[in-house]
């Protein structure tokens, strides 16, 4: 599919076919992932494939699903016939900012501003939605607030965060998020020219 | 450009031709940013276009650009032709979540065991890239190390972070990031199927 129909055609869609993912899918869209940037290259992204039912009812529950299911989308994280979970690791950042090129002229790691660990799975997280896309599937993403009984579930290591789940499946008839209602911010306000 | 080329086809690339980036493309590029997602559709990104010569130059000293230059990679950010600053606020997510919609049962905000907003701004800027490659431009996306210089300089208003700086023009010979000599961590180490 075209770059732009993918970015405009993209919307979150919690409903989705039985339809299985095939391996094959599953490969190019996470190959796609890791062609997304990190600072200094440090490549601290991973991802997790949950395609099995039993697994994927758990991590729906851990999802606090039920909610979701009781505002009216429906099963949308165990039902979903692939779900990806990607994590992040922050150490995996400050042990590349501890190597000799990135060290400052002090010796001394640099200050972060910004948490750019959750900038960079941020990123991946959307070419893991746009690579859903492109294929013609439809995907959700969905934080999460227990990442501790997501990493425990899931055997992930102490030094990766979890962030969320991706649900991804060929579309069926969904309810749009009541979010939407909220309208889209008009440009002239979201974009500054020169200066704000 | 198909999707999959498109996401291929990026890399950092830090030097690029004087040619200027039409209104129309910075307008279609910026569209493009604001189809990535926020949670709860808050939409708490904002970007700053800086094209001036003078402004570019000083958002550059602001970027540390000198030491950039010295490692080899030229002055990237005050000579790309487009700069965006793209930017993101922590106080949308908090009052976007404190909406009848969004409280708890008990009434109150969500916890935020990760903080979305970058992952947000994270996801949109990988799509101001994106959409730069696609429309036959070349970007640099430069982390900031002094977020309160950038907003004094730019006008932002308090509650919004700038998170870098986006260098994007035609692309021109340039030296490639030596990070990248670490190699692509291999796809066995970064997905894991059914658990960890």
């Amino acid at each position: 599919m075209e770059f732009e129909e993918t970015v405009l055609n993209r919307r979150m869609v919690r409903n989705f076919t039985p339809e299985p993912v095939p391996e094959e899918h599953v490969r190019r869209i996470l190959d796609l992932a890791m062609h997304s940037p990190s600072a200094g290259f440090s490549q601290g992204c991973a991802y997790i494939v949950v395609r099995d039912a039993l697994r994927r009812r758990e991590v729906g529950k851990i999802q606090g699903e039920v909610d979701y299911a009781a505002g009216g989308f429906g099963e949308f994280i165990s039902k979903a016939p692939l779900i990806i979970v990607p994590c992040v690791s922050e150490e995996i950042y400050h042990d590349r900012y501890r190597e000799p090129d990135k060290l400052q002229d002090d010796g001394k790691e640099i200050q972060w501003p910004v948490p750019y660990w959750y900038f960079d799975v941020g990123a991946a997280s959307m070419v893991v939605l746009l690579a859903a896309v492109n294929l013609g599937y439809a995907a959700a993403f969905a934080g999460t607030f227990d990442p501790i009984a997501l990493r425990n579930f899931l055997g992930i290591p102490e030094k990766f965060h979890p962030v969320g789940t991706i649900s991804i499946g060929k579309p069926a008839k969904d309810k749009r998020s009541p979010s939407l209602k909220r309208g889209r911010r008009p440009f002239d306000q979201v974009v500054h020219f020169e200066k704000w």
